[in-house]
Formats: C-alpha cells, structure tokens, sequence
C-alpha cells in the first residue's frame, strides 16, 4: 500500500459522508420549516464554532493536509458560503481537488518534512507520517464529526452509519 | 516510516487527551456540585449513546485496531464504568494494551486481510490499511469527538488544544 493509500480515501470518505449529511440537514430544515440559516448558525455551546465553519474547516484540513503533504501551493477559500447549497458546492470542490492528487506525489512523503502553522505567527516542522496523524486527522475528524454532534443535537435523523458513510 | 507509526501513535495521542478531558470534567462536576453520573449520562440527544458508553468505545476501537491489524487476539472488556475514575483506568488500561504492541507486528500488515465484524451477524474484509483507514480511525475519532462535544455542551471549560492533547 502506498502513502497515497492512508490520505486520500480517509479523506474522501468523510468529505462525500458530510455531503450527504448537509442533504439529509436540508431536508429536516424543509420538513419542519426550519430557516436553513438558523441550522446553518447552530453550535453545540455559545463559545464553539457554528456548523457553517466546522465544514468549511473540514474541506481547509483535507486540502491543506493534501497540499502540505505533497509539498503543492497550499489553496486558501474565503469563507462565504451562506447556504446548504453553497457548503456542498465547496465540499464537492475539495473532493475535486483531493482526487487531483497522483500517487505518486505522495511517494516518501511520510517521511519527509511537513512545516506547517499552529498559530499567528508559530509553525511546526513534523515528518509527513506524524502530520497526519498527529495534526491533519485529528483536525479534520474534529470538525466533521462535531458538524454530525451539531445536527444530531438538532434533531436532524443521521446515525453514525451516516457519518461513515455506509448507510 | 512503518505501518506501526500510522497506527500506535494515532491512538495514543487521543486516548491521552481523552484522559486530560475527563479530569477537567470531573473538576467541573466539583467546582459547580455537579453530580458525576449526570454528566456521564449526558447525551448531544436522547437517542444518541451517553458520555460513558463514547469513552468505552473509544476503548474498544484503539484496542481492537492495534489487535485486528496484527491478527492478535481480540480483547473483550465488560462495560462497567460508573465514574471517572473507573474511566480513566479503563482508558490507562487501553494506553498500556496499545503500547504492548512492538512496531514489527506491524510489518506488512497494511497490505494484509482484516476480517471484522460490522454487525451482529455480517463481517466484513479489507487489507490493513483500508480498515485503519475506513473503519478504525473514523470509528476512533467518531466516539472522541462526540465525548468532546457531550462535555463542551455541558459547559466544561475545554477546547479543541485540549483534544489534540496540545494545550
């Protein structure tokens, strides 16, 4: 298996498993005539990142973590989107830029330096292997499955099954 | 870089910050006379599982991944916990178990079979590195994340440094 093979389809699977998330959190918001905004704003605390933020920062942390491991430009998306429509627009953008990947890029990345920012004006050098699973998973999952905690917590109808991808 | 370091590593890093989390949930339960099981029994939703049980599985995927990759035999523990304390030790117990691994049982195993169990009655087989990454880790990640989530919406003052294990 290569390096290739513990990034992307991690990736991937969860980004195409938020997409169907957002469609079943539309629905809901139809079906009980819920303003999409209102969901769209929801946080599990008055201090935590509303729902429209945890995925756009689910899409940074797998384009990001995609660049940063195959040493590519690193791409920064302004914030803007405002509708369900909108976040799963940019969620099918990262999916595109994701499977833009080769594998072969990804060959020796493991074990060479990522340098990467943990602050303002702090970065952090780590080999590939250990961005990945020391920064760039435990990022990305943070806020997909906290996006999944924020709908459930809504009373949108989606399990874990859901959230994996396999139902 | 070995297949030991995508995997031990990993779940170290979460079952650790997972530790770090419970004891400011417990200091949060004195500071404010709290009554632990209330908040070991909090859910993002009624039909969603409770604190308790998403630190047990959290457990259970850490333990069983490092056992199913290096086709060990697979630990079963009974879910008995009813306190923090218990909890940690569950979660120290899990630390000690992950770490027993030596990196060599880990040779090739990301191209080799894994058989699991994905319901009652269905298994299912990937190579190693497939159910790391589709099945061990979003599982692993899942039930961490959502322990987060249960104790930020219940105002326990921690953050997502705490979840990485960096603050």
């Amino acid at each position: 298996m290569s390096f290739h093979d513990a990034v992307v389809p991690a990736y991937l699977q969860i980004l195409n498993s938020l997409t169907g998330l957002l469609t079943k959190a539309e629905a809901h918001c139809e079906a009980k005539k819920i303003q999409p905004e209102v969901l769209l704003g929801a946080r599990l605390y008055p201090d935590m990142l509303p729902l429209t933020k945890q995925v756009q920062l689910v899409c940074d942390h797998a384009a990001r973590g995609c660049a940063r491991l195959t040493h590519s430009d690193v791409p920064s998306t302004p914030d803007t989107e405002k509708s369900f429509a909108e976040l799963k627009q940019r969620l099918a953008k990262t999916i595109d830029y994701v499977k833009s990947f080769k594998p072969e890029q990804f060959d020796g990345a493991d074990a060479k330096d990522v340098t990467f920012p943990v602050g303002p004006e702090r970065t952090m050098t780590l080999k590939g292997q250990q961005f990945l699973s020391a920064f760039s998973f435990p990022n990305f999952y943070f806020h997909a499955v906290t996006a999944h905690g924020i709908l459930r917590h809504n009373g949108v109808e989606i399990g874990k099954r859901d959230f994996l991808g396999v139902s």
